[in-house]
């Protein structure tokens, strides 16, 4: 495996392969949902090029930022031992030489969840995201079900600008207990780890509602929201929206997707699952 | 020559070629400085795309978009004869399935003269580009350096964004008179023709202060304003401005580009010379 921090040396790496190309931008801290991704690529492509760069112009939060846990080492062997070819690590100045003045900027499917309480937030993950496609130019890029929105932006970016890119979704990773991947898992103290399970249990409370026959949204919600009463728990959002647009739905007649953001202290948590109604 | 529609195919044709490809995006009704952009990259790349698309998007003034001139059959023409391997014109909806939802922004370079009299002209501009960068992957793209600033934001976005094609600028084609090259050249008068030439004189007249060792920008652009002092020219701006950020200078040292918009009747034109201050 190859590790380039450079985008001229990485470009001339990619045009020596003959062969597809898969790509899975990362910010590092890799864990088993990152490795799913992984995997997947390189099961499906001849090329798996990994991505470690913790973006700063995605983080509303500078404290969110400088706490964003940094462990290439461990992610460079995790890259390798899967069978990636290519990790490409850039520093900030390599992305940025120059202070940034183009951006891609996504309506409608940013206007609610993330992009509501991260101001910014899906600016700078388009962007970021656009550069890192036209510098890797891959066949096909992955990216986890668990950041939904986000999948749902590139999904729309990459429609809308025409790129040459085969998105897919690969479902998230769960510990045992049902917590989500996550490299912000990390910040939880041990009081905080033992009720995280909490929100995905609300999430498949009303999943089953749905599931069953539930017809109200509003009531769905609160009743989700009401598993979640806990002195440790703030929730930030828990909506349940169509999985294209990401916009909430007042009827439940085709797929939604159900997606919370809640902090546990001073950690911040998202999550989603998807639900059918009844017919 | 194929002419073509249908994204898919156009990429299917693509696929095909092996070697270089060159791309003029136009949006039809082709003169002689289109003539020079495909001449540049019919030399300089193995095939050459030229795209005929009046992208509504562009258009801040739905008038401007409906009298905008539609002349395909003997732009084909001109293209075939000139040598270009590929002509695209896609409909609006091949273009735009869907209600865009993803732009491209470029900030700063687009503050000023176009960007401030034609309120989200350059985001149409940025998107559209992005859009057909993506679907024709070219080597090279040629743009007119008549429209310097819309020159000046594909180069920030291309460079922003990473995106690999290399951008050319190509020198502006006059008629004897010094009258730039345009479409819009088309919906002049007679008699508003005649006194067109004027834009030039103003611009020459401005650069030639400037060359001679001029220093105050303020007294050389009333100057020339004052010589153009017509009841058939209404002036939007004309403006110093520096060739990369295009942003008004207040000093005359580094080289500058003399940017007018004007009025001729119904007509807006648009025109700009480089200058170089004396040292």
């Amino acid at each position: 495996m190859q590790s380039l921090t450079s985008i001229t040396e990485l470009r001339q790496a990619l045009s020596a392969l003959t062969g597809t190309v898969g790509f899975v931008p990362t910010m590092g801290a890799l864990h088993a949902g990152h490795g799913r991704l992984i995997e997947t690529s390189v099961r499906e492509t001849d090329f798996t090029v990994v991505s470690i760069f913790v973006n700063p112009s995605q983080f509303n939060d500078p404290a969110d930022f400088a706490k964003y846990p940094r462990t290439f080492d461990t992610d460079a062997a995790l890259c390798a031992s899967l069978g990636a070819s290519i990790v490409f690590a850039p520093t900030a100045e390599e992305m940025y030489p120059a202070p940034q003045q183009a951006f891609v900027e996504v309506a409608r499917v940013t206007e609610d969840l993330e992009g509501k309480f991260r101001p910014g937030h899906f600016r700078g993950v388009a962007t970021v995201v656009m550069k890192l496609f036209q510098i890797v130019q891959p066949h096909r890029a992955y990216f986890g079900e668990k950041d939904a929105q986000q999948l749902a932006v590139i999904r729309r970016m990459a429609a809308d600008l025409n790129v040459p890119i085969e998105i897919v979704g690969v479902a998230t990773v769960r510990d045992p207990d049902g917590v989500a991947m996550s490299s912000r898992n990390q910040r939880l103290t041990g009081a905080e780890r033992t009720i995280a399970p909490l929100l995905y249990q609300a999430l498949q409370l009303a999943a089953r509602r749905i599931e069953r026959g539930g017809r109200d949204p509003e009531s769905i919600k609160q009743e989700a929201v009401a598993a979640l009463a806990h002195p440790e728990i703030r929730i930030e959002y828990l909506e349940i929206v169509d999985p294209d647009s990401m916009q909430p739905v007042s009827k439940l007649e085709a797929p939604v997707r159900i997606a919370i953001a809640a902090w546990l202290g001073s950690t911040r948590l998202i999550d989603n699952v998807l639900a059918q109604p009844r017919s």
